[in-house]
């Protein structure tokens, strides 16, 4: 059932020791959502607990350190920023079929909860929250504004992408002129400090960049012995996706990276006005229109076939 | 005379003929404030014309295609965005001491022309010649609503940066609300579009960056016979500097470019708390706490040398 803000706060202001779900791979919007909704059921005496089935990764330390939440038998059951149980991870069986409220702004939610709050145009889940908690009449703490504003930049690159609204806008002047967030040293910990190592893999990628139906495809395919080569794992090239599409004729790139069973994990990103979601929604996958996700059986070579067949039919 | 937007919307009802000045190595705010101001001054039944020292680059053509305006002898002399008649370049012999208003962000302007405008804390020129269009009531055109955008997003590293204020999200929001204005793709073009030139210059300042005082400052240095080894202009490497605070613990970072004379220009860039146009300033040059210039003579060594004595002095 889809619900409004106002059967959100009644349900929030009713509930009990709460589980807050994440998505696996999290990211700061869920991350942001996660520790941002536990501050402000904190306020209201509720209290709660972050989980993820995977780690929270050490950049988010600002946001996480302040500690996910004690361990209790939870009473009600809470998912953030999750479109697909599926996207639960570990937590799927013990608390998929069992989700009671789920705040989400992916259009693609499956509609898996009991009950769900979903603004499917909103820059990210923070964005929602912020105004659930603004509509709630509670003033949050400078953490849960920092949580919130993390989601947001995160989400939309710094409101620089399409799926920034202008209410994404609004909220970060809100939260600079009420909680003296330091938004800087947050976007320079998100988007530009980089390691040493990172800066090398980026220059890697760069190298590994192959150009298809005349330029308006870019596949990066990074492989097992690719990455033991260069020393990094799977997790460690995430968020290299975006650099796929920085050259300006690219429509579409694509980051190919094989898993140990030799799955292809595919993340796409649309530059202009090619619907990738919709191209990985056909490969199994999902995600939002400029960036969404897939994964592609088979050897290296069919599977870059297959992606650049799918692409050139989007792109006719 | 500083002036409010009261006088300045007086000045520009009854001003004739304008040439509004850029100045040289132009960018996104004083291009986006000097296209922008002409709209304005066009809706008014003002002739204007934009002038700048150097032409301006080819990715800010969306803005500059309009056309920088007719030729005729000016009656008016209006500044945007030049804290000092020095960096009009060709134009400081002409003009440098008839400007009549200036329309500027720079804490440090001279105070040259007869009436300034000056916000010292707004983000770009551009905030504040949007604020002023709004004061005087008029509804702006969807191009100037494009030029005063590119601006805000420019100076403020698409919003990224310290020197963003509420003020510029405020903007963002109404101009995305009222005219519709493609920022999406504007921010592509600003900030993740490259050339393969341009990623592979990135790669070789990576590789050139050397750490200093354990690593808080970091400087790329880039000589003539570098430039002419690699193939680019110094020109090319505009825009380079914010990679030297890439890395973590980096407090400061210098980009020094040597010029045909043997000078180098040093592009100054600030992490954290350092405030590099008060460094600049003691070696004649200046700029904004976070992101300065300033020019030092002498060996490639001996500049080095100074400038990690003058950084270490100001971390102390």
């Amino acid at each position: 059932m889809y619900i409004g803000f106002s059967e959100a706060e009644t349900f929030l202001r009713n509930c009990e020791d709460a589980v807050i779900i994440t998505h696996r791979n999290p990211d700061g919007d869920c991350i942001g959502a996660g520790f941002g909704l536990k501050d402000i059921l904190a306020q209201i005496g509720i209290r709660s607990r972050v989980v993820c089935s995977d780690e929270f990764p050490k950049r988010y330390a600002f946001l996480t350190s302040a500690g996910a939440g004690e361990d209790f038998e939870p009473k009600t059951i809470i998912a953030v920023d999750i479109a697909d149980v599926k996207l639960m991870g570990d937590y799927e069986k013990i608390y998929g079929d069992k989700v009671q409220l789920c705040i989400d702004h992916h259009i693609s939610n499956k509609n898996y909860a009991e009950k769900t709050l979903l603004h499917g145009d909103a820059t990210a889940a923070c964005e929602i929250i912020y105004d659930l908690a603004k509509f709630m009449g509670i003033r949050m703490t400078k953490h849960c504004a920092m949580c919130l504003y993390t989601g947001i930049a995160t989400d939309s690159g710094c409101f620089k992408y399409d799926c920034t609204t202008p209410r994404a806008h609004e909220i970060a002047a809100e939260m600079m002129r009420s909680y003296d967030i330091n938004f800087s040293r947050i976007n320079r910990y998100m988007f530009d400090v980089k390691s040493r190592g990172r800066l090398m893999l980026e220059s890697k990628i760069t190298d590994l960049m192959e150009e298809k139906l005349d330029g308006k495809l870019v596949i990066v395919a990074v492989t097992q012995a690719m990455m033991k080569e260069m020393g990094v794992s799977m997790e460690e090239l995430e968020g290299f996706a975006p650099l796929t599409i920085q050259l300006e004729d690219t429509e579409v790139g694509i980051l190919m990276r094989e898993r140990e069973d030799g799955v292809f994990k595919c993340s796409f990103r649309s530059a202009y006005d090619v619907n990738v979601s919709e191209i990985c929604q056909n490969l199994g996958g999902g995600g939002h229109a400029k960036a969404a996700g897939c994964t592609v059986d088979g050897d290296l070579d069919e599977a870059k076939k297959l992606l650049v067949e799918i692409v050139e039919r989007a792109l006719a």
